[in-house]
């Protein structure tokens, strides 16, 4: 049986609304049945209308979509609840969905402010529904498979952490192009919040490299620019970083960084041996040792972990992509729903999608970094 | 609205079939309400039922499928018609769809013998029903954008063709498992037809080469061989090749070239310069000059032609693989379909899928292919 | 005419001595005719023999080298001292050797203290004598190509640098180790002066991205760790970066990067495009754009500037490497030299190699690293 | 002791002249002493004091070098003769240097017929002087390194061979400018002999091959070119292989590959894995597996064997190239020279360089895919 799912932003414009709704679909663990698709009633019922949609299940508000989904037989409601929308339209909708009984899908940053991301999180447990953040890049079947070759010990204790993400598309001062809603709104303090590139990719960042290396951020030394004159939030990043172990570690996140594209890329070194990936090369992991060759683990390989393998639909050799690498997490998000509606305990390798503590620990870092940039002292202890 | 798709084929333990329904899913343009699973009724009912579809639309043979769906109302009756099965069960159930009134997407390669492939063109073309073939390849954007280039002459008159296909999972008599269903057909002639490698890789990169040319093999000179013992048909072949502008080629395809996953990689050379394209890096695009710097085309680029961009769904840098391209060639099918139901003429772009000619070189090629295999003279007519 | 080589250091067990004389030998414009190759006389003299060198030319100390060769009749005596002995031993055989005459070229970093490199600068200016330090990575043709590409405002004004020198060798304790002279020396503070992988690498990167960008640094704010227990100075370090002319930078040097070899890597992200080019890949310069296809310049490549083609020996696709970069230091230093002895001026592209100047700012970036290290403020003036 | 040199060929004009001369200094084991350098006197005779040559050690002609250098005494004539001549001025001077006591290296192809090289190989064993034969790609440390992993049976029985040398530097009729010389002895069937592309990296090609894999050809298929209107030889081939242990192979050489530098590349797979090494990145030698990831092997990694390690000077990641790659013939040639002037056992790694029947095969590669391109039979015996 799929999932009942409802969306709320993805409307006309929107490039997250289109990926995750093809993420929902290629498992096909999941039926897109009802949404708000806008802030405005008439874009949103034409947006519903446009990818299918019956036009009483095509809300005018969120509140609208919960309140009347929730008055539905309980085996027509909806069951999940995707966020799409602006930053400032995360915590809102996420915390009604959750306190009217529905599980939450939502995408990143996970909140406008960490006050507001701690207390989701209390809703959350107070709730005991389930929630997923798409930090997308966790999804990938090469990302997973790096985690776990850290975690099983054979490169050592890890002693330091590379974690990058450049793009190049706000080299110029996009957001003053009204048609382009995509910078227009990430430019904006009032829907993005305090950060720029900090809060688009710069959480990407500093998420997966906790992700992979298993350790927690515990100081932070930030260089937080703007470049691009007359914009408002920050396009640009470097940060040193400690972590729980004591391995220290660099973070560079730009949007200023001209012809690159989104290759985010990680690279972990322990005491015998490191693990490399990125992006642009998504189905490959390089695992380089002190004394013996390079070896290259790939996407399909027969000798990778049930995490990788779980997470990966065709032979090796074909790409899968980023698409697939969201799609992973939404489907690992309705195994997880099914098995504890049905009473029983999930597999990990399922409940290996980012949550709630992601969502808290990366608006953390928002916070952490911008007040940072601000400040002259070097190192300053990251508070969550 | 979504086109209606049937299934015949592609049940428990099937790679294809799979990987055809995430392909119809990804865009959204197909729902699939009915199929046949499997040729024993039992499993067909399972596979069936397994993946959400109600018991009445699930049949035990493709005659049935085809009889009963078209005693439907016109709204209700399945309108395309996926056909994953082995070769053997290409062309009973193409052509029955074709007479009846179905527009058929159909595996390659296209038939078991050249003989039947004309055949089947001939019904094509007499019941003007749609019809496309999964060259998968074909529907990457930068496969697009190396034809695009090459027909827009900037790199002069094509002199060289390479082209290769190479897989090692072959490497053993795998068909020696029974468990293993993809190889136990692949390696049985009755189920794959003549040729082993040649039919399974090799069409690819014979239609690989033609397409992204724009060029037609007219003569042939193959080195085909039975690398494994006891293997029935063959697993490896290099082949030399002539193209209807004089241009020479190269193409190899194994299933023995251990290591290997499923690299397929084209390079077109002409006068001026030239373009290359592997799947391992399917995102990419080289172009080499003769005098200027070699130009890395990428998909998402906001330079890439028409062709590539309509068949991109995310922004650059965010890796597109091989259910995409799948994909592409469903959509496209779709808006093709779509079209000629409205009266329309379809876009160029849209009507840029693997159809009835390319099938049938493609069996042409399995034809010439093996008989040159087994000539003593080195160059011989490629017959149609 | 060759130009007659004295060598200081380079004995037996030493690493870069034998490529010292290797890339002395390459372009055949030097003789090596004496040296002094260890502070032990026996092993100097064992070194200088086994190397072909006449008896009476291996001396026993630099000193007596110097004044030995004096006394000799101009057209036999050294006219070039190449010194490439630890970092305590740089400043004292350099200052007598242009003090009494003769040109000089010495590895890096430069000198033991900073104090020591403007001492050092005041004797190259007041002796007129002409002096070269071997940052071999500034010898590649392609980062020629960079730089060349950047002055040439094609990518605009420069707004970011990333740069990186990763090792892994000394992830273990190998200095404890004694016969591993090159880990020993290196981790002696007494030879190697008040860093480790800062000097050793560090300066390189450093070097590397104002040569790049024609920038320099103006402020900084460093993590300096000493990862490995028992290590005398830091072997790993992230630093955060103002250039003057507000461009921001990160650099990132390491020793304990488990699995690196030695790929230093820089990348000089501009308004419109950005130049990336790695030791790993040394012929070849990857220039982004915001808007058009990546080139990629080859080494050899008919369209790049005269300072990459000056400094390349075989065509384009014959790989030129490290020892090549090195030679073309000692060839440019050569046509310097011979140029002024000739009462002509030397080509700019023979005078595109790293000298006084750079040595100065390499021992202030140590020394501003190192300081910024231990410091709680965050930005601290970079002061030479 | 270093050996003396003398060189015939490689006067102004010449490209691979000044590279013969890199390769014999770079180890510092010959002293280049005498030379003929042009078949033109005075050329001779400037090119030689050019470089720096005494003057009554320039020579007019070969038969002359030879004379008077025969007549010096012993410990001051030279002792290695390298030819790097026009393919028609090889056999002449080889055959009388070694008929008068000399060594000879060799530039490739060995000779203008096999006839002539027959004859060399028979003149090479009588006099029991030394020979080699400028291949220069099996120098690089990694495809010793390959050669050794085939040897030591890891990959199993070799089944299938891949190997290419594409290039694009005679996509158009270069040699019609007569400043080109390159081209225009290349061109010349009087200079070059039977063969254009075939001769001058098709002999590459195969030899790689051979060398690699351990294997000989026995059959040949070959489809030759000319592309280029008005070229009197070849510029392009496709050749089918069989080996000697029933192993195929592919080899494709061409130089109207448009934007191709000289990325010769070999694949060598096995039973149970495959190795794969090309110029253009030929500090790497990738192992892949059945079932296990793939490997990197590394110039200088601590793993490799003593064939590559003994053709190393500096440590991973500080890559060596084609001129290193060509130094190594030469070091290994003057180690086994000595080794055999003073009554010893040269180690197998000294020896590992090609020599006479390397060229006789060449030869014979050269007369075999000739006749074959112009065949119709399919397969014919590969003939020595």
């Amino acid at each position: 049986m799929k999932l009942r799912l409802g969306m709320i932003g993805g409307g006309e414009g929107s490039f997250i609304g289109a990926v995750h709704r093809i993420a929902a679909r290629i498992d096909d663990e999941y039926e897109l049945i009802c949404g708000v698709f806008s802030s405005k009633p008439d874009v949103s019922k034409k947006s519903g209308l446009s990818i299918g949609l019956p036009e009483n299940r095509v809300y005018s508000t969120y509140q609208e979509l919960i309140e009347k989904e929730k008055q539905l037989p309980a085996n027509e409601r909806v069951q999940v609840i995707g966020i799409v929308t602006p930053n400032n339209v995360h915590f809102g909708p996420a915390k009604l969905a959750l306190e009217n009984g529905f599980h939450v899908i939502l995408d990143k940053p996970m909140t406008l402010s960490l006050a507001e991301a701690k207390e989701l999180e209390k809703t959350v447990k107070a709730t005991g529904n389930l929630f997923a953040l798409t930090h997308t890049y966790t999804g990938y079947p090469m990302v997973k498979e790096a985690k776990q070759l850290v975690k099983s010990g054979k490169i050592g204790k890890v002693r330091k952490i590379y974690v990058e993400y450049p793009q190049g598309w706000l080299s110029t001062f996009l957001e003053g192009n009204s048609d382009n809603k995509q910078a227009a709104w990430r430019a904006d303090p009032a829907k993005s919040g305090i950060a720029g590139a900090m809060g688009d990719i710069g959480t990407h960042a500093f998420n997966l490299a906790e992700y992979v290396s298993g350790l927690q951020v515990t100081k932070i030394c930030a260089d937080i620019n703007i470049v691009v004159d007359d914009r408002k939030l920050d396009d640009d990043g470097g940060i040193l970083l400690k972590y729980n172990n004591g391995a220290s570690g660099v973070l560079m996140a730009s949007q200023i960084a001209a012809g690159e594209e989104n290759n985010i890329k990680v690279r972990v070194y322990g005491e015998r041996g490191s693990v490399e990936w990125q992006q642009c090369d998504a189905n490959t992991l390089t695992v380089k040792w002190l004394d013996k060759p390079t070896e290259i683990y790939r996407t399909g390989g027969s000798y990778v972990s049930s995490y990788a393998s779980h997470n990966t639909r065709v032979p090796a050799g074909h790409p899968e992509g980023y698409l697939e690498a969201f799609a992973n997490i939404y489907r690992n998000f309705a195994l997880t729903i099914k098995a504890h509606a049905a009473g029983q305990t999930p597999q990990p390798e399922w409940m290996d999608f980012p949550g709630i503590e992601e969502g808290v620990r990366g608006m953390a870092f928002i916070e952490n970094a911008i007040a940072s940039g601000k400040s002259d002292i070097k190192w300053t202890d990251f508070k969550v």
